[in-house]
């Protein structure tokens, strides 16, 4: 009897070939069009300093509760990284004068949260963050707008909308309103409209945080409202009238590089995380599945590393949740049935030399596409439906009467055709196949 | 003052864009290569039962004292794993029967050792392994080699050897010298030949071993011997001619798909790790930089999960040693100074529309390459300058008078020539100086 019995860690999975495949393609696809845009990959260790990761943390805090923290052998109390941000911060803190700014960064890593399991949350998941530091400039927030836009349609996305606000908005409105010193508990509220809709919003902001009912319809109106009505309305602020600009220039730049009315629009009502968020705020929601929340959020914030470095480091950045479109895709049926990296399968005959076989699969290799040689002489029904199964595109039939005749079969296994071609021409019928 | 002391762990390192882009390239050369041969990705967690890491140890092992282990908050003895073979023994265990055999997986991931600390290497490093399971066939050894080989090409490599053997041959030979009981201590003294020289070898062959002196030449004329000369005066043994046939085979197929001589040689005095290998061994060493050791080693087992299952699964790989790879891709100056992921820079001016620039940036990322637009509104020399230092090729700068002229001005930061195009002329001309 076997002496251990095999299973994960409660709130861990692995990663079989069929999400593992998928999930390094959107790796590979986010990485890429990080790149377009000049960011360039940072990797920091899963391990650091509790110290370090806490600093941030108010005490008692969930996410320390969550922490995977212990006492190493060298006796230094560490924990695993609970996001990419706070390592980030210690990075740019210690190597950003040698790198200089504006720094770009992407970094795609797993982090660690000891959450309660629900179902499609795991305690280790996939993080893809970027972010420009050092530049206050409005560019910057407007690239991580491009930036999310062309990820998701990239990762083969067509329905989503990327919303964009600017804090300065609803916080120069507040102050207009003379309720600026509450604007903490009204963006909370007025954060929830698009959940809870605006009437539990309006109670909210009476009951909970105090507004009278003409403030909390005033704050309502310019949630709801457009750029234009709040331009008029409120355009005498500075503050106002500088993000209602912003915003404006965002609206230019998606329409010049051609992104679609729908996909990009402003939505005043949204805030993210208070304490840290200072400016432009990004949301980004999948139309045909909602519920799962926001799959790309950020911001920027004035202030990155505070607590390691005396160095201002403004900046501005957002965070691909991978695993929650990983499990969106699941749901609506994107992902395909493939489990092996090459789609063409040269069945194995007896009497026939591995070096023939070998040697006809090093040939489409080199012409770029995947070739493997089945390992086993089983029958060559048993190869061919494994083949299959695992979404092989095309088999080759190479046996002793093929090779002595100078010909191979190549068969389509979708169209379940088959031709016989001179071994010469095995290549140009394989990609005959596969391009369809 | 900053409040806390930006630093990582002893032992643990951050990877800036220099390092990390050469490191992502790595990696995706070592996943298409394993895809080309059909291998399929999986991914383990860092974290598993110590129970599940411990099994296989034996008690008071090194590697026991290196374990990152830890009670979780929610009361389990958990630890990070220590290498991606265990969690791909606990893993198969669990899948197998789903997924069916063979099965071809390859796992790129992070491993962590409390090691003690030495130049070069690290307590988190990566691992690139790939096995084939469920099949005893020949053929998946022979393929092992041919992914090596491949690996070593395709990552930039040219001087390199991969040296084979199949421990029958030298276990067949002990045994018909009759010094077979002694074959463990044999094969880990033969296997120091290319380090420490025939002579030391013989001693210890003879005086800690307990060979006669007869016995210890012939060992050593059959380890540092080949495949002809063993098939000649050991042929009558069944053991060595099969591991002598899997051999011949192995170089018939290397030479059909066109393997230089002198890059996979048969080297009958390697044995590896003694208590886990069973058939075929590999290991690799450039000819550069022999010191750093086998950069890919692995070899055939005949159980890969016995503690966890009693199916057998006997199986064939290797492990690429991608860090101590980097290492001396680092050392031999293959790296570029290249730190930004975008090819092209556009130069930001004032009195120039942000909706302008992106729009023109956007042009060139459609075509394929990366484009970034400078944020800050700093003179042209700085931003330049950043440009070039970040290893960008192209810099744009379309100013207020270019763009009122329909013109752009193309800068080639090698080269240091400028070329003046109509704006549609754009994308050709970057391609154009890109592509030399």
């Amino acid at each position: 009897m076997a002496a251990i019995q095999p299973r994960t860690l409660k709130g861990f999975r692995d990663f079989p070939p069929a999400l593992a495949l998928v999930r390094e393609r959107m790796v590979d696809v986010a990485r890429s069009v990080y790149r377009s845009y000049g960011f360039a990959p940072i990797d920091t260790p899963a391990l650091e300093l509790a110290e370090i990761l806490l600093g941030k943390l108010e005490p008692g805090a969930e996410i320390a509760r969550q922490l995977y923290r212990f006492v190493d052998n060298g006796g230094r109390d560490v924990a695993l990284r609970f996001d990419l941000t706070v390592p980030f911060a210690r990075f740019a803190a210690m190597h950003v004068n040698e790198l200089g700014v504006p720094f770009k960064r992407y970094h795609v890593g797993a982090v660690w949260r000891g959450e309660n399991t629900q179902a499609g949350r795991y305690r280790e998941f996939l993080q893809c963050d970027f972010d420009t530091i050092g530049t206050t400039s409005e560019a910057a927030d407007v690239e991580v707008a491009l930036v999310i836009h062309d990820l998701l349609v990239a990762l083969g996305f067509d329905r989503f909308t990327v919303r964009v606000s600017d804090r300065h908005v609803l916080g120069g409105i507040l102050d207009a309103l003379g309720v600026g010193e509450r604007s903490g508990g009204v963006l909370r509220s007025v954060d929830k409209l698009a959940k809870q809709g605006p009437d539990v919003v309006r109670d909210e902001l009476v009951e909970a945080v105090g507004l009278s009912s003409a403030q909390a319809a005033d704050v309502l109106e310019a949630a709801l409202g457009g750029l234009d009505a709040v331009a008029e309305r409120y355009g005498g602020s500075e503050r106002v009238a500088g993000g209602v600009a912003r915003l404006r220039e965002l609206l230019a730049v998606a329409a010049a590089v051609g992104i679609p009315d729908l996909r990009l629009v402003v939505d005043l009502s949204i805030s993210r995380g208070l304490d840290y968020y200072t400016g432009t705020v990004y949301e980004t929601f999948l139309t045909d599945l909602p519920s799962i929340g926001s799959v790309c959020s950020g911001g920027r914030y004035d202030d990155l590393a505070g607590l390691y470095t005396n160095q201002a480091l403004p900046g501005v950045g957002a965070s691909l949740g991978l695993d929650r479109l990983l499990a969106a895709m699941e749901e609506l049926g994107m992902l395909g049935p493939e489990t092996t990296g090459a789609p063409v399968l040269f069945v194995r005959f007896p009497g026939v030399a591995l070096a023939d076989l070998q040697g006809l699969a090093a040939a489409v290799r080199r012409s770029g596409i995947g070739a493997e040689v089945y390992p086993d002489l089983k029958k060559v029904g048993a190869q061919l439906q494994q083949a299959e199964r695992r979404g092989a595109l095309v088999a080759v039939l190479a046996g002793p009467a093929e090779l002595a005749g100078g010909v191979v079969k190549v068969k389509d296994l979708a169209a379940r055709t088959e031709a016989t071609v001179p071994r010469a021409g095995l290549v140009d019928e394989v990609r005959r196949v596969i391009r369809g």
